[in-house]
């Protein structure tokens, strides 16, 4: 018999899925350059030139055996050991090559990093608005995921609502900031006032309560900011990053985990996440691919054209009368829907070609996200839509 | 607290790699060109020239976001396409795009083809000799992994063993043909009987059991045969590929599931295999790889090395009295040691630099695996090591 748990999960549609696969369906109407699609967070600024003229080298003069043959277990040593090294250098930290270890993005770096540091049966705390990728990210490790409401004034963290959510068997807490779907940056302030929880807790349990932190955004911050670095706040920290949007190659499945060298067992976790990788089928990312990065590991996409995008939006919006915490950074904004039923909402606003995603399924009922990694002739061209839906539909 | 299952396992020294790493320190002590290094299934020669031309084509003249932007969740819709055509070419067969499921190389396929048709608690069965890694794989996925003794005489099936083994709660069947790690080839006359149990058991127990078919080595097939299609024997199979020893592509990962069409419920496991990815962390192999495949599906590596090495050692090992069966297929040969012990045996070895691995780990206490994908020079130069050793030692 198949297995009838996979089996049902095909009933539960993706709604930013059947929404992108409207815009698409629509686009062959009326041409897709007039369909505004906030949809998707697929990068739209091109891979760095550099990347792509590291790669050509590489096939060019190197060994193929060398480029394409198997990495080590854990990983290609020199693709570890830039990481490392741009790590401390930009964020003052100690890491050597022995506490990073390559993923299949980040998506891969939460599945090895969720399984290190718990048991089946824990629960793993996350706050909304929030990823939906971590449900299937915590429960196929036999974990239970529980969602803090969300801090509705700022999207940082409600952290009453998160004390009342700490128990004894609560084994990692997991964020994501800069965030999907919000845009929010934690402050400072907010790292640090939920390292001291942490702390209080691990103390009250009696056990490491770990912070796992996906931060696949980070280098998208916008204001002449830098989001801060949240390892620096609590030392049982597992970072997961993804090269897919700093380096605009998310189909290429490239990132890590790296450990923290004062976290608890610190030397063995990268080990263990080879381990991990037996199980789950994995076998490191792409060798070419971690070579090439390797080659170039200070190379960035061109990430402006998200500020831009922010910009235009975030004026527009405010200025049609929307509740919106402005985003500090990615290339999401997550505003007040115009009506309570956010799904009601972004049905209407399809009539006017605006595909809004309704961020129920981010923790977020009544709120929609926008996904405004697109061109910026396309944003300038969604606001008068965006303007006369308002209008029309909700007089504003 | 950190996983302590996963921090266990560190203990367990995979041999293959300690004597990998033994081989690689003796090499800087004499030169690794006098080290006979037959530990690791490393191909040892280059991806086809075609491949390389095909990436660097790509990467001077397409769109870097359409190479390496998301790839759609159940695979790169040409990539699949080409899949099934190429198949259907070469087999008789007839799939779609549609029963095709890229993935991470064949440790991926078998890591989602095993979750597809099985729910955790079931017993999987599997073939001595066999590759050590379907252990994570099977219990990584909640099952039991149970090995079915060896077929002494011909590395085929033991039969009579298999019928005592099967079960209500058996729920698949994991074989490996050409097999790793004694190169046999199953007949045709094997895997008509196979698939006569499967189809009375699936009868008997009022369950389909399925047919895993783990088959990297398809293409590495010796005196201008080629190795049955296992799908054609048993409709209920899923198909578990690897570019790596065909493109000679090993850590680019990349390879897929082939659902066999007459399979029960073969429409819904390419879509489950896509949920069974959630929560594993995967998201399709690199994007760029499986394009660049797409574009050359019908290249090969040339692979006649490996007969000629197959040749070489086979016939030095029958002069020097080895009991062995000679590989139809792969790049590994699998004799009987010169002593019951063949830890020992392959201990003393070492002191004649050849590097050799006991088979206990695979299912056939008593052997030793040579993976002879390596130079043919060396393997010439490494006979009268072989010679001597046996001589000196086991006198004969």
């Amino acid at each position: 018999m198949i297995n009838e748990q996979y089996e049902r999960m095909l009933g539960a549609k993706n709604i930013i899925r059947v929404l992108s696969e409207f815009a698409t369906e629509r686009g062959r109407e009326i041409g897709y350059d007039n369909v505004f699609d906030y949809s998707l967070g697929n990068p739209s600024v091109p891979a760095p030139e550099a990347f792509t003229k590291e790669m050509i080298r590489l096939l060019e003069e190197e060994d193929p055996m060398a480029l394409h043959g198997y990495s080590p277990t854990l990983g290609n040593p020199l693709f570890k050991e830039r990481i490392a090294e741009s790590l401390n250098r930009r964020f003052g930290m100690n890491y050597t090559a022995g506490h990073i270890f390559p993923t299949t993005g980040a998506a891969g770096a939460v599945a090895h990093a969720v399984r290190a540091v718990t048991k089946p049966g824990d629960r793993v705390l996350t706050f909304a608005p929030y990823f939906p990728e971590y449900n299937p990210y915590v429960t196929g490790a036999g974990l239970t995921l529980e969602v803090v409401p969300a801090d509705r004034e700022a999207f940082q963290i409600n952290f009453d609502a998160f004390e009342e959510m700490l128990g004894d068997d609560v084994a990692a807490v997991l964020i994501n900031t800069p965030n999907n779907p919000s845009g929010a940056v934690y402050t400072e302030e907010t790292l640090t006032r939920l390292a001291a929880m942490l702390t209080d807790a691990s103390k009250k349990y009696g056990h490491t309560v770990f912070l796992l932190s996906d931060e696949p955004y980070r280098e998208i911050v916008f204001d002449g900011m830098a989001a801060p670095y949240v390892s620096k706040y609590y030392d049982h920290t597992l970072s997961c990053y993804s090269f897919s949007k700093s380096l605009s190659l998310p189909g290429e499945r490239i990132g890590y985990v790296a450990v923290n060298p004062a976290c608890e067992k610190a030397e063995v976790i990268v080990p263990m996440c080879g381990q991990i990788s037996r199980g789950l089928g994995h076998n490191c990312p792409p060798s070419l691919i971690q070579i090439a990065v390797a080659g170039c590991t200070d190379a960035v996409s061109d990430l402006s054209v998200y500020e831009t995008n922010r910009n235009l939006l975030y004026e527009a919006l405010t200025r049609l009368g929307y509740s919106v915490v402005k985003p500090g950074g990615t290339f999401y904004i997550l505003p007040k829907a115009m009506e309570e039923d956010s799904v009601a909402f972004c049905e209407k606003a399809k009539d006017y070609d605006l595909i809004l995603v309704p961020a129920d399924g981010f923790g977020a009922p009544g709120y929609f996200r926008m996904a405004y990694c697109i061109d910026t002739d396309k944003v300038r061209r969604s606001i008068p839509a965006l303007e006369r839906f308002t209008k029309e539909v909700y007089g504003c």
